[in-house]
Parts: C-alpha cells; structure tokens; sequence
C-alpha cells in the first residue's frame, strides 16, 4: 500500500485481538504509527518486549491524543468504560471502533460518550483462538476469515468505507450487518456452542470420580475439541454472555427443547428420530463446505 | 514383522473403520490373508477397486471360513445378527473380535452366538473421522490412538494379548478395561460431545430462518467445529445412542443439571459463576494437553 489509510492507529487493549490488528496494520503499511495503552503495566510491558506497537503505556487517553483510528480491543464488559475513559481526547474525524463479540450492548454503553464530530463505527472480527493476552497475538489472524461492520444509523458513509477498507487490508472478509442480527446470529453460532463447551467439560470432569485419568486419556474427537473451545479466555466470555442475554437465553432455551427431544428418542428407542436429525445435519456440514467455511 | 501374527484375517463390514484395520495390518504384516465381506454389493465392489484388502465379498460366512481372527466391523446395532452369521464357520481357536463404540450391549448381542473354542475379546478403537463407507479408509487411521480391549473373566488371556499386540501392531497404543467402565467413560468423552453436537447444528438451522445463509458463512470456531462432529456416520451413532441408553442418560441429565445453572447464572447476571466455570475448564484443557492428548 504506498499511502498509508491512518496517520495514528491506537488500540485501546493490546490481547490477542488488540495484538493481532498491530501485526498485520504494520504487514500492509495500513498506519504511520500504531500505538496501544492498556490498564495493566504487565500487559504494557509484554506488548512492548514483543514489539507490538510502536509503545504502549498504560494511560489510556494519552495513547488516543491526535489518533484518526482508536479501537477499543477489551473484553465487552470494559468497552464503556474505556470509552469514557478516552472521549475527552478523541479528535473530530476520528473513527472509534471496538471489537466486541456483541454489538447492541456495547453500542449502548460507548455511544453516550463518543464526542461530536467522532465517527463511531462498531466492528466484530470473527476470528480468534483459545489463547490469550499480547503473547497470543500474530499477523495472520484475521486472513480469510469475517469481520462484521455494524454502521449505525447516523454513521457516515465515508468513516464505514474508511474502517472497511482498514480491516480489508487487515486480511479480512467484510460484510456489514444490523446490531440486533449480529447479536441474534452470533448467539447461536459462536456464544452458545462456547457455553456448551463449557459446560461439558466441567460435567466431564465432576463426573469422572476414580474413572478421570481414563476420561481424560481416551478424551476423543468430540471431546478433545470441546476442551479447546473450552480453554477460551474466560474474562472475555463471561462479558460475553452477560452482554449477549436475551439472544443467548433465546437459542439455550431452543436448543434445551431439541436436546429433551433427543433425549426422549434415545430412552424410547426411536432411532428414526435420532437418524433423521444426524442426516440432516451432515447436510449442513455439506453445505458449509461448500461455503468454503470448513 | 517377520511372521505374520495370524493367517488369515476376515473382516466383517469394511467402511472406514474396517478399511483401515486392513491397511494397517498389511502395512505391518499382521496378516498373510486378509478378506473381507459386507452384506451390500456396491461397498464390497468398492472395497475391491480400492484394494484395501485380498477380496472383499457379500456372503459373510464364506469369508470367515479357516480365519484364525475374525474382527466385525459393523454399526452397534448389527454386531448380533454378524455374529449368528457367521458363528457355524468360526474354527476352534479362532479369536473373535469387534470395534464397537458400546461394549456391554454388543458383548450381550455377540455372545450367545460364540461357539465352544472360539476365543472372543471384544475391544474399540477410539479413533475415526467425520466420513464414512470404504472410501474414507486409511492406513494411519490408529497411529497413536488408543484401542480399549475389554475381555471377559473367561477369555484367555493368550487370546487377549494376540488381539493386544495386533492392535499395537496396527499403530494402537492399548489399554484394557472393564466393559461397564468403557461405556461409562465413552457415554461422557465421545458419546454425549456427539448427541450435543447433533442438536446444536439442527437447533442453529431451524433458527436461521432469514438469516441461514448467515448463520452458516459467519460459522466460527465452535460452530464450525460442531458441524464437523455433527457430521459423523448417521448409522453408526443411531445405534451407540441406542446401545449406550442407560450411560448415555445418565451423563445427560447431569449435562442438562450443569447447563441449567449456567442459564441462570447467566439471567441473573452472575458473572463470578460463569467466571469460576471458565477458569477450571481452562485448567482441565492443560491437563489434557499435558497428557499429550490434544
């Protein structure tokens, strides 16, 4: 890219996300300087024996002074905080974005504190790992896989233009989406299958009594991979579900309903049920390889 | 190898799990024969065009004839009616074995049919893949992957190591348990991640509606990793389902119990529950990691 998109990026978190989004800014020349502040002086310290960013401290605003492009990379539950934290400093025609996993609460908690003549423009990248923290950051996280943009409705066309292309040169796929179907569609692809996980390994692990190295060492294909989903940071996650509760609660309790369906298929001994539904899904599977997703 | 373990092996049903024990054991040489049989003509005439193994035919019986090992290969619920099939052939001396992801239901379908000399050592190979039939065959299917021998007070136990050093032969590592122990630890590890993996594929589809078509291209981590188990042989989990009934129930209401808490941790914005969950499970995942499983 011979002209850089932003004069100064600066990121609000510096974990994996916030990590990540330096690497690959700095592979495609997307921003003179890139700076990141973080609460924590660990944390700030790890970013910069890494070489994340061009510094990192761990005042907030002073990182934002003079930035066109602040995103907001922590876990839900802090985005409005670090919002208000920020505000006083952010410069007129910057774009503020974040990175949450949901959308309608943190639109809710930033917005009151974005200044006038700031552009905000929220954005999920739908791409992470079960790692954590500045360690876990690298610059291919977010190649090929979706970033959503959920403009709001006073957003201004060029700001959402200027963020896309940003997370394009990133690596990303864009694709932009109403708050309220992200929330909705992520709930049931992302944060229930999480909760699940979750879940599972913990009953695994209570259940197992004298039989636990043996779980744990025959721990096959379906289980060795609700474990990874399961090792996901967990400050994240809980921001996650307690931002997310209504769409979250409305996909649980559907699929609490298909699972007692399945349930009384198996006391009953109606394989036709169980083998109609294990057809179908193999289909989806079909289909999503055919999306190119798998 | 320089001898041959056995003489003649016949596998009874060769799809992806019979079709690997063919191609592993003749990549070690366990085997001077091996042959096959399978009641539909299209998977033995695919069996034949792929050479997995010296023949492969549709009258089951005829290709146990003189086999000093016999291995049924077969779904669960079909172990039974293979095992009377092919009963009036075993020879004296000749060891009878299975791969079935149940053991107490198939050890009580298979056994009533064993004839007086015939040494039968059931055992499961936790090992496969999402697909399905003699295509999906391959030889490093149970490199390093655990085989569960499960005999019975009365089995030999010259019979039982055979059968165990076949299976290491085959790239296994081995472990010998008892029967109920087996589907109890399977029920929680392998069987009950399948059954939710299965409902929440179907849940997502059924909700979808005007967003399917998002739903399935924003598949992220969990999901797509759901779609991947949901993906897995209709047949073949149809029956554990069925054959696993009581274990299967049993880890099923503690799941529903363990999701339930989670839900209402989650209404009622408890955050330290969720966070606490979160943390043990990431704890279980290094534990796992450090037993050289994942």
């Amino acid at each position: 890219m011979s002209q850089p998109l932003f004069e100064k990026l600066a990121l609000v978190g510096i974990g994996l996300i916030g990590g990540s989004i330096a690497l690959a800014a700095r592979r495609a020349g997307l921003a003179e300087k890139i700076v990141a502040a973080t609460r924590r002086a660990e944390t700030a310290g790890a970013a910069n024996r890494l070489k994340l960013v061009d510094h990192c401290g761990t005042d907030l605003a002073a990182a934002c002074q003079d930035a066109d492009l602040v995103i907001v990379c922590t876990p839900v539950g802090a985005c409005g905080e670090a919002a208000r934290a920020i505000a006083p400093v952010l410069p007129p025609g910057c774009i503020l974005s974040d990175v949450g996993s949901v959308k309608q609460a943190v639109i809710a908690a930033m917005r009151p504190y974005v200044p006038p003549g700031v552009h905000f423009v929220p954005a999920h990248p739908v791409a992470g790992t079960e790692n954590s923290g500045p360690e876990a950051a690298f610059t291919e996280l977010f190649d090929g896989r979706w970033t959503i943009l959920t403009p709001l409705p006073d957003s201004e066309p060029a700001a959402v233009d200027r963020l896309d292309a940003f997370w394009k040169g990133l690596g990303s796929l864009t694709q932009r989406l109403d708050p309220a179907d992200h929330d909705r569609i992520l709930a049931i692809t992302s944060h229930l299958p999480h909760l699940i996980a979750y879940t599972i390994v913990g009953t695994a692990d209570d259940l197992g009594g004298h039989l636990n190295s043996e779980v744990l060492r025959f721990a096959a294909g379906g289980f060795r991979d609700f474990t990874r989903i399961a090792a996901s940071d967990p400050t994240m996650w809980r921001d996650v579900f307690l931002n997310n509760r209504e769409a979250v609660l409305e996909v649980l309790a559907r699929f609490q309903e298909d699972l007692f369906y399945l349930q009384r298929a198996i006391r009953w001994g109606e394989g036709d049920k169980l083998f109609d539904l294990f057809t179908r899904t193999r289909e989806i599977r079909r289909a999503l390889i055919h999306l190119n997703q798998a």
